[in-house]
């Protein structure tokens, strides 16, 4: 995979839990990054081998605390998987000293600081501590935001099921061929979306056969993300109730959007149409063929996308869905599909991958 | 165990699937019931033990072809876990014969023998076999249909989704507190609800660790028994969009009912008491505390139901869960609960094991 | 299942943990035991169905702070499950009151106060705390030591590996049919088995699709436990080494035990009938009919043991191989069964339902 | 990854299974081979993605039925992931046109004509069906055999549990540190190991939460091959005992070989250094840090295996572990690192990629 063009250095930081052990795998295979520096608070002294045994004869890296500066000096960009209220202090760091980053955390991808502040304010961090670079942040769905990707500093990679239900939904919202108004987002995850510290909400016995619901009524903090992102797809306010779940099962993320459509006349074949329009192009997101349904299992492990959409004639309502892999395309992926955007390489470099199956 | 009553004699027809499976566990532990007969088709010549090792030691009846006079020269009570229209023609026998006759299948749930050829119909049944019996059925709910059950000769079981979402909703619906229009029923079951025969939709390396919905866009045959006892409940016309999911497990089912208030005034409290007022003296349903979510590994092994209701005053839903074991509650266990009510005996009896947690 | 015997006063100490959820299940359903008092450190101050909610509706009991006075006042029989050190102090002061207790610790099941200082001392306890009791300590595994059970004050209920691999190889050894030196046990158990106590080692994401050794080169601490009951057995010292693995599931154990034949003419039957003379009259072993092979999923949630053997005579060695439930046989199902003994009532009193299977 | 140099042309027949989905998913990344030709019987007519789900948008070929001329046409290796038995025949044919054939069944891997009837004899094939080619098939086994793979025409890739095994083994076997006679090899598989096509050993409720072994007492085919290949490395004939089971999990086999020390005195850091030296310029194989272990989570969907050893001084047994991941290293990964000796390529290409993990 060696290539003669010099490779851009590349910082991760925040790189002991599964989105930075991720980050780590995607980029070690990246034809034009290599990674020169590793991060991270309570793993600092240890090798990423260490941290991470899977990597074991692949990196030898030390992991080192977080120091701007030594980053400045030894990365052309930096990924960022850190806790929200933190990372928004290590970016203005970064960006301060003219370094491009990725930040996988939620602190800048709402527009609004206040809207952050009543959803993520809180602790040391009732503000949000970097409001000033906000408008400097683009959203990180290439699939919706690819123009202003390219030639981005500062990228706010999306969240996994912000990613996964403007993937399945905002087509349709975009077409206007369904109503901005009560939409219900009916997702569930794998455990690998509730982190790498251990709890008894992750813990095996607990949940290996066993399946709920948590943070529901509309709590949970991916909801304003949503709403922003489908109210810009929709041109008009969106209001939804968003439930998620957590499956026994370590990766993935499959969403059901179920909405109204403006005209209820309508076939599925032109809800489809509004899909496969809007995904002709994309390197990442399959509309699946009529009758074949998304399943988590057929993206793990890639950048992938799979959407499908049904109507039902009988209660009106239509029905979109998407999988992806929570920790790539809804995390360490696309932020590396943002990273080859932002440089102006092929979108598909280092993602090229077919999933992992079975 | 033992009592000096005569136990009731048992047979259960089609034995070797799940269903029968699991009424063999619990009927064998109950205190007033001995299974005496075992039918299967293609299992008749092997011993219980051969077709479930996990009965080695406990039961060692030979499984015989069904044959409606053995059975009712040698039982009282006939518990029927057939495919649907199979099983119509063995409970008419049945029936004739006197048997009282729990039937697990989907032939005698419906009331109307046009909506049963709809969705049933079809191969070498494409009308009901026996709908004569369809008015002599009694719907085996005992929350919504406990008076009925009392004497009872024959039960039609209810599917596992249909008796998760009227649990959840039903209370709801009957108080008047959401509209019966537009309900979306999402919801998630373990693969033994696919039954017993191997295939590639239940291969472990193929769904192991992954998740997908099937039979979406109001294709489950489930929907119309839905619609029906809802409808009950509510006192007026009931549509609605159901979705299930098969989830990396064995056995449990959570559905999230969705629906819109008919007062968008009214505080949560308000669908917690009428859950509450519901279920105040049912030995098998409970209404969690406030801020407690359904957990199917809460369930298991159990003839136990666990709801709960929240709603979101942001997007102006409720949302109503619950989560069941399919094989217990779902199935035999509910079976067995009604035999209770036919027979006049105390309704736990059998019944009041704790789940198996972890 | 109310009878007019007044009920045995039960208390259960260290009810936090899975092996205590799982005696309060077992002992709800008990016919002759009502649990009077529940008692944790942590949870102090929580009911029941708050620390377990699968127990919710079923158990209203407060949870208390260890008090032997009032436990001595409020119960006839006490389980202890607790951490090592210090049930051997909880034991004492219950001991001293009269309580009857079994113990699920290790405290008292090693019978040398050398050997546990050995293995299990250091921190708080770096001799045993109370090496006076354990000339009255029964080890409570009634296939090898049923007569001393009856009427005992003070039982050492067996750790889960060493259940499972004496009732693999016990009688082998005892009939002088293998070699005491040399034996291999390699044994695999569910995630349970590593407690309540949330840790990497046990988080869904790390574990749910890995296999993994532990604790390997004869540094468990079952390693001594196992040895000296299969020198019982065996008349003589016995050295084994014994490696345990993690298994991506919740329950089960599942012992493979190879030794070498004392004569290498003998045929596979004769293994066998070793087996078979040794359980014939046991309730809860079953030697398995020949090709048949013992599975976790046969004896789930059961006090049942599967057990198996074979011969190869390419390489002259015995596999001799057993199924149990970590937490019933090899935990709480046995420690009722010691109860039973203990009290003179019949053996398999609360313990006669079958394995939840699937 | 397109480059100027032409690609190789390579053919996948018997691509329906999980070995052939692997060896899509490698070889479609691979920078040197491009997959002209799809072949499987009964998914003839289909195309990649029908079949393979998780390849959508990845590879648009069509699956054809086996056709010798059309492949030498259209190829210039084969890889043939076929049944015993009708894979010779295949192979067979492809040889005899001069198609350099990679072949993942067991046909070529036995030295030995009467060894291969022996073991898989029988039906269609009671002697082996191309014998002659016996003596110019490669055993695929880098780490073993790297000088002869160089060049080779006709590649017999090892059985999944004989890389493991042999992996973890052998070092010590050719250092003299072990005996050769009275091997205990006991391995745990994942599920995909028994293949694509259901039944209920692999049907998710029979096995999601059970462990079990199967073929043991020296039954299984791996075996002669096992032995075959230890005896190279020890240079003296060697007998063992495999016992394989099937783990609640998709991907992955870990082995545990026990086996005698030669010279009871040496120290833990004596088979260490074995191993180390062993694979000290190795690329997939990692010896680890002493007291790290073994575990398939952390190889999972790479061609890499870790290896580790240990003494235990009071048995006196030697225990060496492997984890690889079956369907990569065991199977599809090392055909293609046969494929890069074969062709004199760095024997990375196309296998560089980290482990999936989690």
């Amino acid at each position: 995979m060696s290539t003669d063009v010099p490779r851009l250095r590349v910082a991760v930081i925040g790189a002991s839990g599964y989105t930075g052990g991720e980050l780590l795998r995607l980029l070690l295979a990246h034809p034009r990054a290599e990674v020169t520096m590793v991060a991270a608070r309570r793993a600092a002294g240890q090798t990423v081998a260490q941290v991470f045994p899977h990597l074991t004869g692949l990196c030898a890296l030390p992991i080192t605390a977080f120091d701007a500066d030594a980053i400045a000096a030894g990365a052309d960009v930096a990924f960022a998987a850190l806790p929200h209220g933190e990372s928004a202090l290590v970016v203005a760091a970064l960006h301060a000293r003219g370094v491009t980053t990725l930040d996988l955390s939620a602190d800048f991808r709402l527009h609004d600081a206040a809207t952050w502040a009543a959803w993520y304010g809180g602790g040391d961090h009732p503000h949000h501590p970097a409001a000033a670079l906000l408008a400097d942040a683009v959203y990180g769905l290439p699939e919706r935001h690819r123009a202003r990707l390219r030639g981005a500093t500062l990228v706010a990679v999306p969240g996994c099921y912000p990613t996964a239900t403007t993937l399945a939904i905002a087509p349709l919202l975009a077409a206007g061929l369904v109503a901005p108004r009560g939409l219900v987002v009916d997702a569930k995850s794998g455990a690998s979306g509730a982190g790498r510290t251990p709890g008894l909400g992750t813990h095996l016995p607990e949940v290996g056969e066993g399946l709920r619901p948590y943070k529901v009524g509309g709590s949970h903090r991916h909801t304003p993300e949503m709403e922003q992102e489908l109210a810009l797809a929709a041109g008009a306010p969106v209001s939804l109730l968003f439930t998620p779940h957590l499956v026994p099962m370590t990766r993935g993320i499959l969403a059901c959007v179920y909405a109204d459509p403006t005209d209820p006349a309508r076939a599925e074949a032109d809800y489809r149409a509004a899909l496969i329009a809007a995904y002709a192009d994309e390197p990442f997101v399959d509309v699946l063929p009529a009758g074949q349904l998304p399943d988590t299992a057929h993206v793990r492990g890639s950048n992938r996308c799979h959407v499908q959409v049904v109507h039902d004639r009988r209660s009106g309502k239509v029905l979109a869905m998407s999988a992806i892999d929570n920790l790539v395309k809804g995390a360490a992926g696309q932020a590396v599909q943002c990273l080859n955007l932002a440089r102006g390489w092929p979108e598909t470099l280092g993602l090229g991958h077919a999933p992992l199956f079975p």
